[in-house]
């Protein structure tokens, strides 16, 4: 959300020359806040601003604008001035923005940065969407086993503005394998004791991720274990880098916004609601609208192949809509659930027995419930379902459905996931359109099933 | 889940008092490991093995417990053994536990704690769920402003081991109110200036966190300020306590599984799917369950108002749950898109202008695309739909019921929360119920003007 508030202010003072107050400006606030302030001004101005206060503090404004904002800003820049601030950044977080920047822009800007840091940058973005990989920093702080206390403590000195993190040491051999690990507490409880050596101070059994873990699974990982960073390491165990908590707090609104996304049949969005372009936007609810229209047909052909019986007993249509959202709702009911405790590891395939066994229990109690609403509601409405038989039409069809998708809603994530696919990827449409055609046949037969035929 | 590998073998050392073994076994893994692998001991089984271990491992052993396990050990402990272990444990972690512990055990392992101690734990049970002050934690270490970095520096030895967290040290003035912070690297970078002063060294302009804040909200802006902790005040600016990350970790988790359950017409479970009983989960689903029944009632009692009109063009009666799906699949679809981005911060009520037009254009497009397959369609159906006007009513529905289907299902989670209500809190299953009844009206009432007379 833009805060506008500030703009016109920020805009005299530059029109001004006002130095002190625009030095003021970025260094009263936390810099998040400045950034926020900021939303509204051209990448050129948002520059000139920053150009007030000392280069840390540059840096971490600019690492709180949105990922547009400080793309259009290294597009603004000139080269040189682009890759003087691309070597400064986060190694993720250059990674993530490089990936938006015009093609020919990031070209020039890696060809005037070091060897070394070009490499790391295009070493990151080889790493697939979705790796742990793809999310780590690889600015990190290795340490030598043998190093002492004392000297660990003058290298932090020196390297501690540039690092993001140093909550924990990482102790490494000579080939950058991973030994352990010293945290910041135990550093700062061990100053008393300048000789000891890293490596008798340094936990091990340590908890990892691989380049290529899912990082969903990371993200379960760090918060099952309370990490504020996990080292990321390669098959041999070579440390290639870090995961901080900030970051996982992002890959774990991301899995939920996909999940929310998915059961809802919408293909997941890259960028936020408001920033997918509209046709995107269409592109992404159409196909599986479309899926979910030719899946509904059967619907029609369900209704089609009863169009005698519906003929000859005509109240029962009244009700086919009402047949169809209980079973859809119960069956969806059954799919959010289990889907979410399968994200969040509540839940594991070892579980289907009990979980069928709860659903069945659960939809019979729901679709007993049901059933007698039922049984009030058709009377209630029309006389023809207060004949004898009649009246067990739809009380019968509540239950069976209900029961139906109780248990189906709830077997079809899990199936999913047995499959190799993501559970949430079609169950709450699919459950939804299985139990419309279930619910159909289902009415249909016990109407015929119960009814005289006329 | 259970990992029951190695419960004979850690059976057979506690029966043969293999005490290096059991040793081994709690000090060899990751303490979360090592808890993971004693589930399914019995408490006085998992309380023997961690005595082999000193007092520290023990506490980080069970630490990682589930709450369950907790609260068995905790309830088969002598009294004085549960108030020690309940006195060394972090202040956020033992609320939450005593809080499932029997009231009875409660009472008595309170009155052999220190009367500070059991004023703390009162006054952070006092704090509704679901707020700041019933997430934080008290065990927070505070340092005056005219501390050196070495006095500081010693301090932190002492106490270290205590603390939950030091990422930061929070400066507070002599009534504990909030004045700054020293963040654990900024301690380790000022090793070599030891006469500095705390106050001339720490950050203002913090971030905080008041105790009755929402934890959804606290979460939102941890994560946006990528903050290791957030100091919790009071109106006063008094320090109340810290919230750190890995307690955010679960309240993101915790909204999302929310958000999830009540857009799937749920209500919020408080425990996982296997841990829920049986009772409560149908509770949670039948009143959400009957609400929706009786709103899908309105469905019934509109097909009854076209009872005439449907007896006289049979085939309408085919494609109604086609017309009714689609609406709500697009309604759906809409309202999660919106309840995500609110829960996420990346929308806000101030954009509901643009979000209109968006819904309304993409509901025309989609509207239009669901029409041309609902002519083919209904065409390849049923011949009756091939005749003049007939064969605009199908296409013409849809293209209305998505429109519809799309702009309400993204305005009715805004409206919501304009009124102060959780935008996920009814939106989805209070759209499908809007839509299923105007898509029925939409759908006769095109037929009527459409279709001649019979």
């Amino acid at each position: 959300m833009i805060n506008p508030l500030y703009i016109p202010e920020i805009r005299e003072m530059l029109a001004g020359h006002d130095v002190a107050g625009l030095k003021e400006f970025c260094e009263a606030l936390h810099p998040a806040r400045t950034a926020d302030f900021m939303e509204g001004l051209t990448p050129d101005e948002a520059w000139e601003v920053l150009s007030h206060t000392d280069h840390e503090r540059r840096l971490e404004v600019f690492h709180y604008f949105d990922e547009d904002a400080q793309v259009a800003i290294l597009e603004a820049l000139s080269r040189a001035d682009a890759a003087a601030l691309v070597s400064e950044l986060a190694h993720d977080d250059r990674v993530d923005i490089l990936n938006e920047v015009e093609p020919d822009v990031v070209t020039e800007v890696l060809s005037l940065l070091p060897t070394e840091e070009r490499r790391d940058i295009l070493h990151l973005q080889s790493y697939p969407e979705g790796t742990a990989g793809a999310v780590m920093t690889t600015d990190v702080a290795k340490f030598g086993e043998s190093m002492t206390v004392r000297e660990a403590l003058d290298r932090i000195q020196q390297i501690a503005s540039e690092l993001e993190t140093i909550y924990y040491l990482y102790i490494v051999d000579e080939q950058d394998h991973l030994r352990g690990l010293v945290s910041a507490r135990q550093m700062l409880s061990s100053i008393g004791k300048p000789d000891l050596h890293l490596g008798e101070l340094m936990e091990t059994g340590l908890v990892t991720a691989e380049v290529d873990d899912d990082q969903e699974e990371v993200a379960q990982k760090v918060a099952r274990f309370d990490l504020a960073a996990i080292p990321v390491v390669d098959e041999e165990r070579t440390m290639m880098g870090i995961i901080t908590y900030d970051d996982i707090f992002d890959v774990v609104q991301e899995e939920a916004t996909e999940d929310a996304h998915r059961s809802a049949a919408v293909q997941p969005l890259e960028e936020t609601y408001l920033k997918t372009s509209l046709l995107t936007l269409v592109w992404k609810r159409g196909i599986w609208l479309t899926i979910l229209f030719v899946a509904a047909l059967l619907t029609c052909l369900a209704l089609q192949r009863y169009e005698d019986d519906l003929q000859a007993w005509k109240w029962l249509i009244l009700f086919v809509p009402l047949v169809i959202s209980s079973g859809g709702n119960t069956g969806n009911q059954s799919a959010t659930l289990v889907i979410r405790d399968l994200a969040t590891d509540e839940l594991g395939l070892g579980d289907w027995g009990r979980v069928a066994i709860r659903e069945l229990v659960t939809g019979l109690l729901l679709g007993s419930f049901l059933a007698v609403c039922g049984l009030v509601a058709a009377c209630a409405i029309t006389p023809e379902a207060r004949n004898a038989w009649a009246i067990w039409v739809l009380p019968s069809t509540l239950l069976a459905v209900v029961v139906c998708g109780s248990t189906v809603g709830a077997m079809l994530p899990l199936f999913f996931k047995k499959l190799g696919l993501d559970p949430a990827l079609m169950s709450n449409p699919f459950v939804a359109v299985i139990i419309d055609v279930v619910g159909i046949m289902v009415y249909m037969n016990v109407a015929i099933l119960l009814l005289p035929p006329v």
